[in-house]
């Protein structure tokens, strides 16, 4: 740990070129000039975070994840967005306000899904050349851990659903591109050993566990497993924002009968 | 404008289906489940805002604007972003304050520009028919309206470089792709028109400028405009975050002797 | 306008003293070893702002406004707030959440009403000389322009309720305290005239309306109306952060049955 | 843990009473009426969050720990206000920006501290009758186990600085005012065995430490800790943002020279 100041910084990220009549943003040792036009968005953003190309597959199961996190209807954050419309705020406090509506309890789940496969299988070297009985061991291991500590396993469940197409779907896509691995084939064994654990009820898998899997596949490190929800679903709240904003709404607020008022009454009131 | 609570809404954006054994998100009358791994991340955006699948050529423009957005640097968001994880926020608090960041001077011009050629524009019916003279009075008087209202064109001249790389290219992809139209023929008239006001002496389209015209060439509302940089750039505010945070640096601060105190003394403190 | 980077500051609100074994942090020309436990949050807050100590009056009368401020139930500011407390946010996350909701149709037309009576009043000299002609003159023609500018003077009217008893109380106070000067008069004229251009039907000063008025008289520039309400309800939003939290609620979201879909089924899909 | 929609509320902190021509405000059993002009911010602020209204005492040491609080010179959350000022953004957009800022490692150490020191005293009955002894010996525990998870008790030690004066000045208005209890002198010990631990080197308490403390023996919950600062130092946040917007400047970015690029060479770059 140490304290900086605001005078120097290092990155290995971005080096913007400006001098001699020489202008350019250069990212990861690659020219924005060739960048812009020649790749996509999603290969773009794979080389901001890891550092390097993706392969033409890694780059359709990243944009599948991505358009998997676009949108889910008026969800919560949505909903944020649409409510800054009504009271007037520009677009980007209205996104900004949605993205850090993110929580434990909501959008936060898939990092801590990430972050516990992460560590797994982090200390058994090569994931590629873990077996499935090793796999099957972690998957356990992490069931039983969960269930200790408070009875969820992170990534699956689905609040208000009874099961959540994209899980399937992104897996499909995964195993059809080639970068179904280790994280993959993981999340799945939690989730027998997790119906397992419940008398063979299925707690079937969620977009926010399905993304953490596919995520580590593809190289990411699991404290970006946010970021791909974070950069997805910013796009439904813009377009919420701007539909409700052409909705000419103003002031979303609660139906003074939905507010039960649980307190003292002044006529009660002392000191 | 109408008052309304929390118990209405209409969307036309997507529609979450539950019931029946039957689970789907349909956007924009598209099931989410050919979505994924059907389309890239440029195509579902641009369904999500248009309420139409693009073309090929809209999608590559459309990925070619995102990208030059996607990264500029320490730039000020992700300076923003990276601060705050010297502080230990959260990544979605970081990406968060670097989008409520952006304002009226920074990131906030295209916008500004967008709205102005639109409201242009939109007054003479198809794009696609207002001829080359037409375009050049709007130009003109665009530039003059903007030049007696404070001395400068939102979109054009590049604070600290001589000239922004991504302007020029990204107008090239437009050209080739087919979307290059009214829009951005009227940004390259009003840099001429402007260079003119000056002497001659070129300003050039910076990517907030060009962004608005590429963006509006492809159907989107001037609303939208600041959308493409805050979800682009929240990807470097996300890797500039990740960076810093490995990085252990705690608590960017300002050195003291940067900071001039030009207030009282307590010596001469009186009421 | 000048461009500037992050090493070189200047501020006459604070110093911060750290040398010689002496340590200190000086605020507009007091220590603030004086200040803790010698001043009022309110005191310290006009200090700030102002750079000069309020008078006991003034002093009370900022409480005042403060303290009318502070809470208003589950309005808009506190629901989000509470809604981020169910996602699992940090307190900080919420509360700025709650801030950044502020927008020109909720919390922030006290500024434009400040603006509005500073721009007018600001070139008249000392308000304190200002005779009530040319104030009813000026609330008159104030009146008026907003009317023709969509037909409403912010700061006058109350969503949803009929009269705010916040208003009354405020001017009454400012009145006791002798702090009731040319800006509380211009509202009750603007209050006036805008029943009068209504054929006499009453529209109530809201609080944001005299919380403008107020802290004019208090020598507050306009720019700062915000402020008040930003740092008051912050209590509220915490309160109620605090709150929802211990009821343990998670995941506040939209009802499916109180949301329309408008849009495309999928059976209509087509590119 | 209860799923919840918008549609159903509980609070005991308000009551919003609008019918039959009665209009009123209800705050923890106060008439609204009554607190404008009757009570001052922090009596305010302190029946919100504690359902009753403070002592005379109470109220002038929670004064005191807000005005400690208030301002710290341009400390990262006014530098990020300012930045946002030189950005062009609202007023709120910037304090909400500031507060949002605050993470574990900047501003949240006190709760840290608030929360471990509750944890312990809370298990031992009424905070008054607990004896020197035993204090000591939780002092001593807590110290033990902060440096065995890592070698820091949060709110000890002052970045960049020698010593913090604002910690015995809160600590003496206490200990005046009557409030000084079990909890302030927990946080005594604490610092005598954090000494101890370190060969008699001294580790001064800081603001955020004695903060808890102050605030844990005037009753309020630990998770309370951080609104203190949020609220009081939203006035640094503003003033330091209207100050930056008096200035005029525009877009705060570091220097190209201060910013070390690590990265790739455009001519190494493959895939």
């Amino acid at each position: 740990m140490a304290t900086r100041d605001m005078t120097q910084w290092e990155t290995a990220i971005c080096k913007v070129v400006s001098h001699d009549g020489e202008e350019e943003i250069v990212i990861r040792g690659h020219r924005m000039s060739d960048l812009i036009g020649g790749v996509s968005f999603a290969h773009a953003m794979f080389l901001m975070l890891q550092g390097r190309m993706p392969t033409p597959a890694q780059a359709r199961v990243l944009d599948a994840l991505l358009v998997a996190s676009i949108e889910h209807g008026i969800a919560p954050p949505s909903m944020i967005s649409r409510c800054f419309a009504s009271y007037g705020t520009s677009i980007q406090a209205a996104v900004g306000g949605g993205i850090i509506a993110f929580g434990d309890r909501m959008g936060g789940l898939g990092e801590q899904l990430a972050q516990a496969m992460a560590e797994r299988l982090g200390k058994l070297g090569d994931p590629a050349a873990i077996g499935e009985d090793r796999l099957r061991v972690e998957a356990k291991a992490l069931v039983e851990a969960a269930l200790r500590n408070g009875g969820r396993v992170p990534g699956y469940g689905i609040p208000l659903h009874g099961t959540d197409p994209r899980a399937p779907r992104l897996l499909a896509i995964a195993r059809e591109a080639g970068t179904f691995g280790a994280y993959c084939r993981l999340a799945e064994l939690i989730g027998e050993e997790l119906a397992a654990s419940r008398g063979g009820k299925a707690v079937p898998m969620n977009v926010d566990g399905v993304g953490a899997a596919v995520a580590l596949d593809l190289g990411f490190d699991w404290r970006a497993t946010r970021l791909f929800l974070l950069t997805a679903r910013s796009v439904s709240m813009g377009a919420h924002f701007l539909e409700e904003q052409a909705q000419d709404t103003t002031w979303r607020h609660l139906r003074a009968d939905q507010i039960a008022y649980t307190g003292r009454e002044p006529d009660n009131a002392g000191s």
